[in-house]
C-alpha cells in the first residue's frame, strides 16, 4: 500500500484541501503511476460539487493525468518502468461486452470504470489525479508518445479524446466544413484536431472576443452566435458541428446550418432535456447525436495523431494551492484553454 | 388543355366535393398521365385543413399516384404510351443544385415542387392525385414494374420510398434489428420492406391491437409500448428505429432502446419540438434523425425491390364518393393500412 499525497474535496460546498489517500498494492496487471500533471475539466468541478449526483468524500478528482511509470506489476508487457504514459476518464471496464470487444471501452454494458468517484472492482471509491500517484490496469494506460510534454499532454487525457473521437467518427478531413460550438478547454482541441484533420474548421462562440486565438489555434474562420445573420448566413454550411456546450443551446437553430445529412454532436449535455424540432432534422436527413470520450485504442491513437502533428493543449500550470481559484476561474470562463496542476507541489 | 375530373377541398374545414381542374399541355419534357387509383396519405387530411400552413383553395390532394401514360412530349425518352407509371410527393426541383445532382431532389436547396398545393414553375398552384389525368415533367415520372398491380403500387409512391429510403440509409440488413414504431399506412410499409431487406423486424405499437397483422406482415417481434417494461426488457437493443408517428412522443425513451452507434429516425413529426435527453445520445453515440420520402432514382429503386420481392401495399380500395368518410376514418385509425382511390369513379 503506497500512501500519496493528493487534494480532495472534503464535501460538495468545501473547498478543496491537501491530504493523503492509499493506492493500492501493484497488482500482476498494474501500473504504478507517479503523476506529473493533472488537468482540471469542468466535470470533475461539476461532479465534486454533487451537481451530476450524490458523491463520497472526500473525493479527488482528476482524470487527465500524464506522468512516469515507476513500477509494473509481474504480468504486465505495454509498459516498463521509466515510460512516459497517460490515464484519462476510465480505469477499467468489463472487458467481456460486446462494446468493450469492440475497443469502446467508454460505452461498457456494465458501465466502466471512471477514475475518480466510480465504485471500483474491489468495492473502492476510485480516487483521481490530483494526486501525486496512481495504480491503474495496464490496459487502461496509454504511451504519451516523445514530442509531447507532459504539461500540455495531460488535457488530451479528456479534452482531446473527446473531441478526437467524435471528429474521426463523423469523417472530419478535407473536404469537410467542421464548426466548433465554445472555444472553451474542449472546443480549442476540436479545433486545433480538426484543423489538423485538414477540415475547413469554423467556430461558433457567443462573441468575437477569442476570435483573434481561434484563428491562431487554427480556425478558418470565426462567427458569433449573439448576431442572428449567423444562422441565416451559415444556413446549409457544415458537415459537423461539434457541440462542446453543455448549457442549454437552441439546438434547433445549430441544425439548420447543417448540410445535407450533417450531423451535430454532443459532447456534453445540460440536465434537462433539449427542444428538438424534428422538421429540421427531416428537412436534410441531418442527425443530431452525442458522442462521449473515446475508446482507449482511439486514445492511443489520438496522441499518436498529436505528437506527429506536434499538437498539445493550451494551458496555465498551477500549484495545488490555487486549485480552488482555478474553479472559480473556469467557473467564470476566465481560462486559456485548460488549467494543469503541477504536481509536484502537492506534497 | 385537358379537362379533368377531381376531388377537391373548397376550403380547410369543407368536406371535398367533385369538380373539374385543368391540366397544362403536354409540353416537350412532359407525360400525361391517366391516373388509375390514387392512395389517402395522412398528409393530405393535415395539409387539406391548413394545419401545415394556408393554402389555396380549392386543393386537390393526393401524391400516391399510379396510372398509364396516354400522351408523351417530343423530347420524352424515359417513358411511353401505354407504361404503366407513378408519381410521388413531388413533381419537380431545381435540378441545378448540390442536392439535386446528387440525385436527392427531395431535399433540392430551392425546395421541390410538391405535387400539390405548391406553386409551380409556371406560377400555378400544382393540384395532386385524386384526379382522372395529370401532366408530369418526365424525370419526376417513375416506372411502375409488371408484378406490382397499380392500387397497391400507388401507396408505395409515399409511405413506400418514405419508409425504403432511411431503411437503405441506416443500413437495414441481415444482421441488423430494426424496429418500427406505430403500424398504421408508413409503418406497415417500414415492416414489410425491413422484413424484406433480411433484418430482424420489431414492432413497438401502443397496443397489441394489430400485433397478428404485424406478424403477417412481416415483423418478428411485436411489443406494446404501454407496457413498461418494453423499455426495460429492450433497452439497447436496436441499431435502428424508424418512428412513423407525427403525434409527440417521448423520444427520450426510445433512444434508450437502441445500441451503440444506432439511431431513431422521424419519418414525420409534430408541429412542436421534441424534448431530448441529450445524455440518451452520448451514452452509446446515438442519434436521433430525420428522412423525407426519397430522390426520384431511390423511388424507382423501391419499386423495383417491391416487385422482386413481391411487395405492395396493404390497402382498401374506395370509390371517390367515400372518400370523407375515409378522411375520418384515417383520423381514427380505422384503416388497415391504405385507402386508395379508384379513379374511374371520379367522373
Amino acid at each position: 500500500m503506497l500512501i500519496a499525497h493528493a487534494y480532495a474535496a472534503p464535501s460538495a460546498d468545501g473547498d478543496l484541501v491537501p491530504t493523503t489517500i492509499e493506492r493500492r498494492d501493484v497488482g500482476p496487471h498494474d501500473v504504478l503511476i507517479e503523476i506529473k500533471f493533472a488537468g482540471i475539466c469542468h466535470s470533475d468541478i461539476h461532479t465534486v460539487r454533487g451537481e451530476w449526483g450524490p458523491q463520497q468524500y472526500p473525493l479527488v478528482p482528476g482524470h487527465e493525468i500524464a506522468g512516469i511509470v515507476t513500477e509494473v506489476g509481474t504480468a504486465v508487457t505495454k509498459h516498463s518502468v521509466g515510460d512516459r504514459v497517460g490515464v484519462g476518464c476510465m480505469v477499467n471496464s468489463c472487458g467481456e461486452c460486446v462494446n468493450c470487444k469492440k475497443g469502446e471501452e467508454q460505452y461498457c454494458l456494465a458501465g466502466n470504470t471512471g477514475t475518480y468517484g466510480a465504485v471500483d472492482r474491489d468495492g473502492t471509491i476510485t480516487q483521481g489525479g490530483y494526486s501525486t500517484h496512481v495504480v491503474v490496469t495496464e490496459n487502461f494506460v496509454v504511451s504519451i508518445p516523445e514530442g509531447i510534454e507532459l504539461d500540455v499532454a495531460a488535457p488530451l487525457l479528456c479534452a482531446g479524446v473527446t473531441t478526437y473521437s467524435p471528429l474521426r467518427h463523423w469523417g472530419a478531413g478535407p473536404g469537410k466544413k467542421v464548426a466548433v460550438v465554445g472555444l472553451g478547454g474542449l472546443g480549442h482541441m476540436a479545433v486545433k484536431l480538426a484543423h489538423a484533420m485538414g477540415a475547413e474548421v469554423s467556430v461558433l462562440s457567443q462573441s468575437l472576443k477569442k476570435q483573434e486565438d481561434g484563428l491562431k489555434l487554427g480556425a478558418d474562420h470565426y462567427y458569433a452566435t449573439s448576431d442572428e445573420a449567423t444562422f441565416t448566413d451559415l444556413a446549409g454550411s457544415f458537415d459537423l458541428i461539434i457541440n462542446t456546450v453543455s448549457a442549454s443551446i437552441d439546438i434547433s437553430s445549430y441544425l439548420q446550418l447543417l448540410s445535407l445529412d450533417g450531423a451535430m454532436v454532443n459532447v456534453g449535455a445540460p440536465a434537462e432535456p433539449l427542444p428538438v424540432n424534428a422538421f429540421a432534422l427531416i428537412g436534410g436527413r441531418r442527425s443530431f447525436a452525442g458522442s462521449m470520450i473515446g475508446g482507449i485504442r482511439e486514445t492511443q491513437e489520438m496522441l499518436d495523431f498529436c505528437a506527429e502533428h506536434h499538437l498539445g493543449a493550451e494551458i496555465e500550470v498551477i500549484p495545488a494551492g490555487k486549485i480552488n481559484e482555478a474553479y472559480e476561474r473556469v467557473l467564470a470562463s476566465d481560462v486559456r484553454y485548460r488549467f494543469v496542476i503541477d504536481t509536484s507541489t502537492l506534497s
